[in-house]
């Protein structure tokens, strides 16, 4: 056998899935390739929300500890970073909790593995809403779970449609949910619901894994409190991914006991830690509550935004259209009509320059949903209008041509 | 069912391994919280090694592209980084790749999650090195894998032994290895040996799992080309955390294209990307060959403390009494005679304010070896005098009071 010989990977691969959630039905590359592509589906911040000087002087100080901070360190994090968040929590209603009781993540996306890690074995069944954020089956897919849809309206997932999810054997171990500005539709389970959902899950002992990338951007006067305000079984993953910037990586998780244990032991296994130095450029960015004050510009700034391209929606959709009306984060949920789905809506968007994520991108089976996610955070308020103008167009040249 | 009702979260959890391996054997409280704990087992590179002003500069200067890269970005890492890598790839062999055949890494304890997860569904059998690096296990512990340990002598893993494992039902799917300067025992597999394991994993079908973070820090005049210059199967896992700094978390992974693209999938799903800052910032410390450089007077740093604690165990140590005697690296491994194992040791050494990790710690079934890891790179040359003065004491009080 020569030296060039190659192993047969397809007997020593794992039976993981080989594709990720959420971009199968997509043309990525397609879609990346057109040219001047107006994109309104970004899940980042905006870049001038963004605090690049703040960060940057952060990390300038940082480096005054550097000898100190170059080696190995806590697996659980930071621990004035820890002590920040738990102050931060207690302000939105997380009272119970102090640092000891929280794990730095490299953004709520390492929390959602660690807890998959935690909980799941091949073959466990778990309920996420009809649709969800496409990462968290990402992280979960690893791990060989099934998946159950519980459906959604405008109040957030169904009780009273989640409820037989929850009895069905064999019996699912969590629900996933995103209960504030909800990536991809916007909307917010209300609170009669949400005590309904942390009844039900007690009931049936089912976890609850609670994700709340959005929950600081809101855009009405009383901000949303998270459900693990409600519960301390309620498994909670929090990020700095909207409120400072993504590349920073930043992220934490609450959990029980039992979970939280399993989980910074498996943070020790996955990458031993975080970067030592970003932790602290965080600490110093959100100190004496400059974070606070960050964000107070930074509602205005999405809410104008949103303001906008709900504006424009009513301008420009033909008869038939729906979507949702977010009172926080960065997505809405535009539903179509006469069975036009977004994945062939998309095709003759793109040939206007205009780029989305279709609905089977939210659904673990993919299916051909008739809706798509926009967003506004990182297009400007003109082109905002550009952009819905032109997925008007296109919607009506679907209807009008009956493409679907 | 009142709201502070405890879920019952022994029904919830996973089936993986609660504790880490590694760690179960030792009273790490009672280590570190040992006053004035001279501590022979660090794994981390020295502070003064550490290039905290170049680091510092590059850091900075990564800001003025601070605008670009404070949102997502791309999942296999920055491309100057990865092609920067693959050229300090070819020099040391590993001449058939190019930047799109590296995923940047959170760290190679990442690597190893993400190969795991490419490779392991539970029951694969992985074959590991009798001791091996803790970390591995903790990483594929995950993934529900059993392991065979394969001998090794002062040449490393000995084809002879390994052999009957490969064959043995059910096959093993892989073979873990840290062929050069090994962590924990500090030894390197021979050229012939090289050669003897690819050719029994290619009969076999097995992948071969390479984990190299000490072949850059080498103390003949020969460098050690990894496996991977030998053979395109090898799954490669690099780290800049010994010769830059662990804080900064980066190391890389170079897999065949099926692995790879497993990998790369798995990278996004467990955490999105690596810290953009960070990334640029590693590219300008080793730039312009200033990385190549600071290593030459790094191995003269880290060679002069092997030398000295050489010397030391020379003159300390009692008869029956062997150690290993690394060409690179930061360990060694210390053989104790008349059953005395390594467990029974550190408590006598710690009365003596000396800490290290027992052999126990290297194995799978966390056997009661009758060895002990020592290193010397974060060690003042009089301190590393010392604690093998300690050293010997207690092994000799250990010996005379018949303590095994």
């Amino acid at each position: 056998m020569s030296l060039g010989a190659r192993l047969d990977w397809a007997r020593l691969r794992s039976r993981r899935a080989p594709d990720l959630h959420g971009w199968v039905k997509v043309d990525l590359e397609a879609m990346w390739a057109t040219p001047d592509l107006l994109y309104l589906c970004d899940g980042a911040p905006s870049p001038e929300q963004m605090p690049v000087d703040r960060l940057r002087q952060a990390q300038a100080h940082a480096w005054e500890e550097a000898g100190d901070i170059l080696s190995y360190g806590e697996s659980l994090g930071h621990e004035p970073l820890r002590s920040a968040i738990a102050e931060r929590m207690a302000d939105r209603g997380v009272s119970d909790i102090d640092a000891d009781q929280i794990l730095i993540t490299n953004g709520s996306q390492q929390g959602l593995d660690l807890v998959a890690r935690a909980l799941f074995d091949r073959g466990d069944i778990v309920i996420v809403e009809g649709p969800t954020y496409f990462g968290a089956l990402q992280a979960f897919d690893a791990y060989g779970v099934e998946y159950r849809v519980a459906p959604m309206d405008e109040h957030g997932l169904i009780p009273e449609l989640l409820e037989p999810l929850l009895i069905q054997e064999p019996r699912p171990k969590a629900i996933y949910t995103v209960p504030t500005f909800q990536n991809p539709t916007g909307v917010t389970l209300s609170p009669e619901r949400r005590e309904q959902l942390l009844a039900l899950a007690r009931l049936a002992n089912v976890a609850v894994i609670e994700d709340d990338p959005y929950g600081e951007i809101y855009y009405t006067d009383e901000p949303v409190a998270p459900l693990r305000a409600l519960d301390p079984n309620v498994i909670y993953l929090g990020t700095f991914s909207k409120t400072l910037a993504p590349a920073l990586r930043m992220g934490w998780l609450v959990a029980p006991p039992d979970i939280f244990r399993l989980a910074s032991n498996s943070k020790e296994a996955v990458d031993i830690m975080s970067d030592r130095f970003v932790q602290r450029a965080v600490v110093g960015t959100i100190a004496d509550g400059w974070l606070d004050n960050q964000l107070v510009g930074g509602r205005a700034f999405y809410r104008e935004r949103r303001d906008r391209m709900l504006a424009a929606l009513e301008r420009e959709m033909p008869e038939g259209v729906s979507w949702t009306k977010p009172e926080g984060g960065f997505f809405l949920w535009l539903s179509l009509p006469n069975g036009l789905t977004g994945d062939v809506l998309l095709r003759q968007a793109l040939t206007h320059q205009l780029g989305f994520l279709p609905g089977s991108c939210f659904y673990p089976d993919s299916r051909p949903d008739t809706a798509l996610r926009l967003s506004w955070p990182t297009t400007a308020p003109d082109m905002i209008d550009e952009g819905i103008r032109r997925l008007g167009l296109a919607i009506r040249e679907c209807l009008s041509e009956q493409i679907i």
